[in-house]
């Protein structure tokens, strides 16, 4: 089959792989139909992660099962599914408690297979990974549009927003206008929230922001951010701030404009000097909860796929530019150089 | 009058200093009959934290009304009180969302006072700092014991446990054989733990956690402590984590044992290297909630006293030491020494 590999930084190509094979009487084989670039892969692609020369990434895999292992009860051959960004079997404990990108046997796409940048994909513990979608919308293609980013990106904003525990008639903060910000936005305007904050670099990405639901948008060019948005909540700072970004810039400003008693959902992966020089001190006088981590995206799935399936919810527009499978080396020249917001991979 | 006076690191005296006087219309004059050394007056002791010689400090007074300004309703001369370690109006927007610690007006006493280790005290916005014991029990003195700690400690453990969300039946940890960790292992018995896992250095301190309630008792001099509380609870961790230290060493160690999904409660403040190097790495991925600050005392005083005049709380035992106001140097002493776990004035 032919999948993306990296050769070197900022060289990826498409390349002849060995087909993936059953491994375990628990796996599935998924023909994708669609993929996508994450924001993380560009780590690897930009030499900021290291990588082995020849590995393969990706990790938002939606597709037709063409093959199950022995012991795989609840998807068969010919099902359209979806898959979250994590591996989980959705039986062990800690699934249990909602914690799935926590699995006892579970782990990341690119940890435990080749990756979902490809023709094909190893799904491992598919009965808990694999998400079917309903056959009487296998074929309308805007709504798969739509489901596609429960994968990842509307499941992490929607995790931003559950952490910094948005409700209805609150004011949120969502910094970061990337696929997750805006998804954050569409995820708190779901889940109630009268005043949307958004805060972002880009003009035409906060215009998107504006049409998912942002009452508010605050470019982050301004002199000073922090001050501008606690002038917009009354000087106290937002009870509900969703930390989209996972610089420590956008910690430290999530922890400025966060209102004593409130929250931080962050969800950005905290890389690299996000780690360092955290103000814990600040956090700590403001009493905030600092609420996070990779998102359980495979627990979300059922209630936003409901709602995807109603028409009530729309991420599909986070997805700017659009690559078959020859395509992705461009995908990420793009996505590195920010002319796209998230590119979709249809094979 | 007289009162406890900074002379220089470790040089704690006695001295003759100005009455305190109303200076504002929302003031009180109280004359103390209990106060306390708190394990952050000897930042100042130690000296690892700036001072200015003839300074003062002290933050846990009780004792009888004075004096009241024009404007104080709620208190009048003659009225026994106690007081949390912030000064808090109350009325402010933040106190209303139950975040005393960061009132609009308030503070904290070595700040807006001359603190409350002396034979009188300025307690400013008096209706909402100080609380009235009821007057049936004024002269029980074994009462009076037992509600004291409410100033600090009690409500400080309190704290940690609501912010840790310990519930019923669950499993806590709590990091810290100090005052504050000892009164963390009342509060989380208080609110249902059924288990509860103590860590400690000190044998002595942790036979008086076991006391308190803790079903297990963890010595942190063991080889490695996280690995052992981590066999106690399944391997995966504990779902409720009270960091009652502050330091960078416990605030890793909370991280190690919190259960994937769980939360730290902390309230240590972070002081000095806490505030460096958290792996904040470990926390992402564990997707727990990172929630603690100084404790607004003040919301929880009447719930804690209720418990307390019912008999069905008291903390009284985390003071193993008592002096007058002329033993107050000695008290500092043998808190620095750790040959008193926390000294109570008697004045």
């Amino acid at each position: 089959m032919r999948a993306a590999v990296f050769h070197a930084a900022g060289d990826i190509r498409i390349d002849e792989v060995a087909d993936p094979k059953i491994e375990a009487p628990t796996d599935a084989i998924v023909r994708i139909t669609r993929t996508a670039v994450c924001g993380s892969d560009l780590w690897l692609y930009r030499g900021q992660q290291p990588y082995e020369p020849g590995g393969r990434t990706g990790h938002e895999p939606m597709g037709v099962v063409e093959e199950v292992g022995a012991d795989v009860r609840h998807v068969k051959p010919g099902d359209l599914v979806l898959a979250p960004f994590a591996i989980s079997d959705g039986t062990c404990d800690l699934c249990r408690e909602g914690v799935h990108t926590s699995c006892r046997h579970g782990g990341f796409w690119a940890m435990m297979t080749d990756g979902a940048q490809g023709q094909f994909v190893r799904a491992p513990l598919a009965d808990g990974t694999l998400v079917p979608v309903p056959e009487r919308v296998r074929e309308d293609d805007a709504l798969l549009d739509a489901l596609f980013p429960l994968t990842d990106v509307m499941g992490t904003g929607h995790h931003a927003a559950v952490c910094a525990g948005v409700t209805a008639g609150s004011t949120a903060v969502v910094i970061g206008d990337g696929a997750v910000g805006l998804c954050g936005v569409l995820a708190a305007r779901r889940l109630g929230a009268e005043r949307i904050i958004a805060v972002g670099h880009h003009e035409d990405r906060l215009a998107k922001a504006r049409a998912f639901g942002a009452t508010d948008v605050v470019s982050s060019h301004g002199a000073d951010v922090a001050e501008e948005i606690l002038a917009l909540t009354g000087g106290a700072g937002a009870r509900h701030v969703l930390e989209c970004v996972g610089s420590t810039a956008a910690m430290q400003q999530a922890i400025q404009i966060v209102r004593p008693g409130g929250a931080i959902g962050y969800v950005g992966v905290p890389h690299g000097p996000a780690a360092d020089g955290l103000d814990i001190m600040s956090l700590f006088f403001k009493n905030a909860t600092f609420r996070g981590g990779p998102a359980p995206v495979r627990a979300y799935m059922e209630a936003l796929m409901a709602d995807v399936l109603e028409g009530k919810l729309d991420p599909s527009p986070v997805f700017d530019m659009t690559v078959d499978l020859d395509g992705i080396p461009d995908g990420y020249a793009a996505m590195d150089t920010r002319q796209a917001l998230k590119v979709l991979v249809k094979i």
